[in-house]
């Protein structure tokens, strides 16, 4: 039995709880290893159980490293669940209404975060896929020909995730975001058929065996876009050297944010200041405003600060830290490139 | 206030309920035109409102139809319901188990399908950007040159989304499975970095503002392969030629199903016959086992047998249907290319 399920069980105890549920997809592959396809339910229990879908069972069957069964029905699913004497059924927070439904007659149900805890604690293992995600989206930016390939923002975005996949990427971690001129002003903009205006900003990431990265980069070309620029980096550089373990969450958001406000520009940080990431490329804890969480060892979480002037322009740089006994910067490409 | 808000209020009524909340982006985009890209919550009500992330604000005043307002609390948005004398609260079915601990100690709840409902029957609007992105899709399919650029599964998926893009689609709709040998007996393979074998299936769509369009080929090589393949293609015709509005969606899959059991492959085909699409890839109604619902004109629904050889190989064919008095192909790539 994997340490991962383990540590779920010994929550569960203390919980005074007997199986947990699990459907998202990353959670079930950080469990059994079989990433499903369709969907499938996770219970962990003393045996732990998958019930997969029929058209699942042969990829269920190669990867998992726990009991796989074919899913045949809620009904009978639930039925075998009661058999084995379950009562007190926790689930992950983002399980759906309807499927919550299905369970709520024959069980007591809360949600437990036992999974996302764990998830937060990064692995050796971990850390080094997250690295060479990095590595290679890292590199695949440095292959970009801006200008000289005379390309759109599309085309550049394009291109980048092109590169990261002939440097070993499974594919982008998320929609690679390449925007210039006014509408970098949005966080999540989506590249246009246009040709690249300034600043250019580049939000991208590698996916490599399942781990995610993420950076920012924005090349700016005027004065005052420098003069944004100089006050996100010192943002971005500052809250990067606070980290440490002990802290909250939310006070590396402050020191990300006061720098921003003490320029006046604290309405313009419209997000937070960063999110972990893992198996998926917005995982918890995140530096924001209101997240407790006490950072630890082995967590991995970006840090991502950005000034969006409406109608003009966005600043945004983003680097994805690996905590030990301080935060270590993943990659090493330059902010100002 | 356009005619989707004006239906679902009739639906409130009907059952009693005062406001409906969406959060799924696609359900937000088809009532306001506004896809959110971090959090939102859509409330549909006499006075309908968007909750929207603060990053996005500038997307959704831009983009919404409906009044947008900027996302504090929970506790403020449900103060503000409360204000409005909201005491019974309809929830999309998907809404996260977390999501609905927020609402449910202040309003009676219950989950509808109001949405679901009325995005199974397109406009002539939503059919014509689905024929557009099947249309880029297949015209993108008929570029590959999948031998003579010696390439890798990776490598062909690669073109064909690269040609996809070219040819005007935002993106694919779905990772593009592009698998041969072996790993086509695995319904939802994920392209691998190896020389194409023999046979090739490719289950690729493309993305033309905001839907999808979905369609499998397979191309087989030998005497057995092609008995296997006649067999989905017999079931895929039939079962095309079959649908009728008036219909149950069940009845479809068993007309495919059938043929396939009569050849003996009845445990082979390993998955329902098809799903509608639009907006999201995977839509409601289903062509399967369980699904009761009516076959109404302006559903668009796929059909999709196939049988799985495990060890061996797979075959799959694939069409996108459009109901009309009849069940018509959208597009006109043939079977056997």
């Amino acid at each position: 039995m994997n340490i991962h399920i383990e540590n779920i069980l010994k929550d569960l105890e203390k919980d005074n709880f007997q199986a947990y549920l699990l459907t998202q997809f990353t959670n079930v592959e950080y469990i059994s290893n079989y990433k499903p396809t369709s969907f499938a339910f996770c219970i962990i229990q003393e045996n732990p159980i998958i019930y997969a879908s029929g058209m699942d069972m042969e990829l269920a069957n190669r990867d998992s490293s726990i009991e796989v069964k074919e899913f045949e029905s809620f009904d009978v699913m639930v039925g075998e669940l009661k058999k084995e004497g379950i009562k007190n059924l926790a689930i992950e927070p983002t399980l759906p209404y309807s499927t919550y439904v299905r369970f709520r007659d024959d069980f007591t149900i809360d949600s437990k975060n036992y999974i996302d805890a764990q998830r937060m604690i990064k692995t050796p293992d971990e850390i080094e896929k997250i690295t060479k995600a990095t590595e290679i989206a890292q590199k695949s930016f440095l292959q970009l020909d801006i200008y000289n390939n005379g390309g759109s923002e599309k085309e550049v975005a394009f291109d980048l995730v092109r590169y990261m996949i002939e440097n070993g990427a499974e594919k982008e971690s998320f929609d690679t975001i390449v925007t210039s001129g006014a509408n970098s002003s949005l966080p999540h903009a989506i590249p246009q058929a246009k040709s690249l205006e300034e600043p250019i900003l580049i939000d991208w990431g590698a996916i490599f065996e399942g781990y995610c990265s993420d950076n920012t980069r924005t090349m700016v070309y005027t004065e005052s876009q420098q003069e944004i620029w100089n006050i996100v980096a010192e943002s971005h550089d500052k809250a990067i050297k606070a980290i440490k373990p002990g802290m909250k969450c939310c006070e590396v958001d402050k020191v990300a944010r006061d720098i921003i406000s003490d320029y006046g520009y604290g309405d313009k940080f419209i997000h937070s200041t960063g999110h972990s990431l893992g198996l998926d490329i917005h995982e918890t804890p995140g530096f924001s405003l209101r997240d407790e969480t006490i950072i630890k060892e082995g967590m991995v979480i970006t840090v991502e600060p950005g000034i969006y002037l409406e109608g003009e322009f966005g600043v945004r740089l983003e680097d994805t830290v690996h905590i030990t006994k301080r935060g270590n910067v993943i990659g090493d490409l330059p902010l100002n490139i």
